[in-house]
């Protein structure tokens, strides 16, 4: 029960638009995938998620693993019960948040140990553990242990990168075809390699022979120069086969989904509309951004941007809006993550229409 | 347009079934007010509040005058277009937050000059003012400035909130009645005078002949033994007029509404249900409250307590509020503010129907 069906694509980009199918319904890409770190967007309801056009959200599985626990998850009847979404979910490897929240890293050959960011205790994620946790949870696209590189980094760290990302993107596969083929779950393949193409190339190459049901290309927006970005998503563009979906993990400027959706990626994450909702930014078709904590606001009886999302529909003015963040009032930060969100997914459907 | 008809009364006690109009709509009585202090019940829409049977919120006067300030809102249209709350609004006199919350009280004759808790700037609110402010917001029903006592309280204290209350009482009622007819918005006289009863007794009748569209009752549940604010306000059960709404201010456990109403309270207003929600506490029929940051709700699959709020029908487990709020993910505050607020909305419905 998963299919990538290609619907329409650009004459003049690798742009296209698609559909996929999952266990838990369709999703049309590209697609932006609201964060649903810990069993939740960030302040919204299922139906607030829905009605803003999101039709697939993230999970971590890092943050799940630590709390409550992908088996508590289980016993309670997966995470779409747990959460109350009935719609595809999407987790990651969590291989970005141990290099980027845990402490004491160490990475062996079989896996990652590292320290729990919440109470400093030990664990120890292999492959299998990885793949294990995601099956506990009932995703409907998971992801392999990866090991997920900062910038910038060594020739040689990116070397031991894509070899153990390789090494373990192996595992996975196995292990995910030994699984009932009813109750099989897609399984994408992450592509690292910093900003070395050679390493890329050979990583992308060394996955394609694997076969896996979608590509993610991880270790970007991670702090390097945009032309490195923009170079390594072109070289992939090349690479990885056109009748597979891509993800792009991390990326979510309104500018970047639109630049990288013309090199054929389909799907998107990123915790920038939440956070910039979180700290009263936010963005609008004309200013592309508005920090509605400035004094400016403070009067002005306008809603932010007469989009077609609650927020605006509802003509909540920018001077309540500024308010209620100045109060540090939830409403505040709910609104504007409904706006930033609808942004983003709109702004993918958009695009799609464009194509 | 203000009428208060009364419906049902009670064979066996003072309660009964009312009906208050105002300028923007009816709302039923007994009823609860939920407290949208700074403009905003804690993490609600407007329509989120009307589902779970709110008729009326109440907004605090010294909350909105310190910000965004008071001219900022009539400027933006009042406060029903401000927080788009299009039903009924009661505004408090302030007096509870002056003596709660700001510092360098200093009372005077002609009114109370204090510090705000937000940044120490000095203020001082005149009843003229305060009316003046409540008249900027656009209220519905106002109070006037009055003496808030805490407890203990000494009788000398007591006398003298009395005294000012009756004078500040005086100059608010003679100021809206010089308000043009069409436009005047109700006024409720405050009896103060702690757990003293001749004093009580004096401000009531006091108050009575200037003759309020309504009477609350303040200075109770502010740490006096339950005993002194029942016998005030059985006390005052028997000089309050039969005709006019009264609200006791302040009080919201679901026990003391029952109580409460019995002694014919009309109106309600308390920030313990959001207060509660905030530390992942719930009222449920059986059990009174549940705490859900305990570890024995981890694994628990059943809904809060089947009731017919957002919370409860959508059947969010007790263990993914449990882990919610242990995330401190804000979706768990607002899933718990919902339940408990139509818990003690729908507790005043019930209750009118067995008037």
């Amino acid at each position: 029960m998963f299919k990538f069906k290609i619907l329409k694509k650009s004459k003049k980009s690798s742009a296209r638009v698609g559909e996929i199918e999952t266990a838990h319904g369709k999703f049309k890409t590209p697609a932006f995938l609201p964060c649903g770190t810990v069993g939740a967007v960030k302040t919204l309801s299922p139906e607030e998620i829905k009605e803003l056009g999101a039709e697939i959200v993230l999970a971590n599985t890092y943050h799940l693993y630590l709390r409550p626990g992908s088996k508590t998850i289980k016993k309670l009847g997966g995470l779409h019960k747990f959460m109350k979404w009935d719609g595809p979910i999407l987790t990651d490897s969590g291989g970005f948040q141990v290099f980027s929240l845990s402490s004491l890293v160490q990475i062996r050959e079989n896996g990652v140990e590292f320290r729990s960011h919440l109470d400093g205790s030990s664990h120890f994620f292999a492959p299998e553990k990885v793949i294990q946790i995601q099956k506990d949870l009932g995703s409907d696209i998971i992801m392999p242990l990866d090991i997920c590189t900062t910038y910038p980094c060594s020739r040689k760290e990116a070397e031991k990168s894509v070899e153990l990302t390789l090494k373990w993107a192996a595992i996975s596969k196995k292990l995910n075809e030994k699984r009932p083929r009813s109750k099989m779950v897609k399984l994408f393949g992450i592509v690292q390699g910093s900003v070395y193409d050679d390493l890329r190339i050979k990583c992308a190459k060394e996955l394609l022979k694997m076969d896996f049901d979608g590509y993610a290309i991880g270790g970007l927006a991670v702090g390097e120069p945009k032309s490195d970005l923009w170079r390594i998503v072109k070289l992939l563009d090349e690479i990885l086969p056109k009748d597979k979906p891509r993800h792009l993990l991390g990326v979510g400027e309104p500018f970047d989904l639109l630049k990288a959706s013309q090199y054929g990626i389909d799907m998107f994450d990123c915790v920038l509309p939440t956070r910039l909702a979180r700290h009263g930014v936010v963005w609008t078709k004309k200013t592309q951004k508005l920090d509605l904590t400035k004094s400016n606001f403070k009067d002005d009886p306008n809603p932010i941007d007469n989009c077609g999302c609650y927020t605006c529909k509802n003509q909540f003015s920018r001077a309540y809006l500024h308010h209620l963040i100045k109060e540090r009032e939830i409403l505040g930060h709910r609104l504007l993550t409904i706006h930033n969100l609808f942004f983003v997914v709109n702004l993918l459907k958009k695009i799609r229409e464009k194509i």
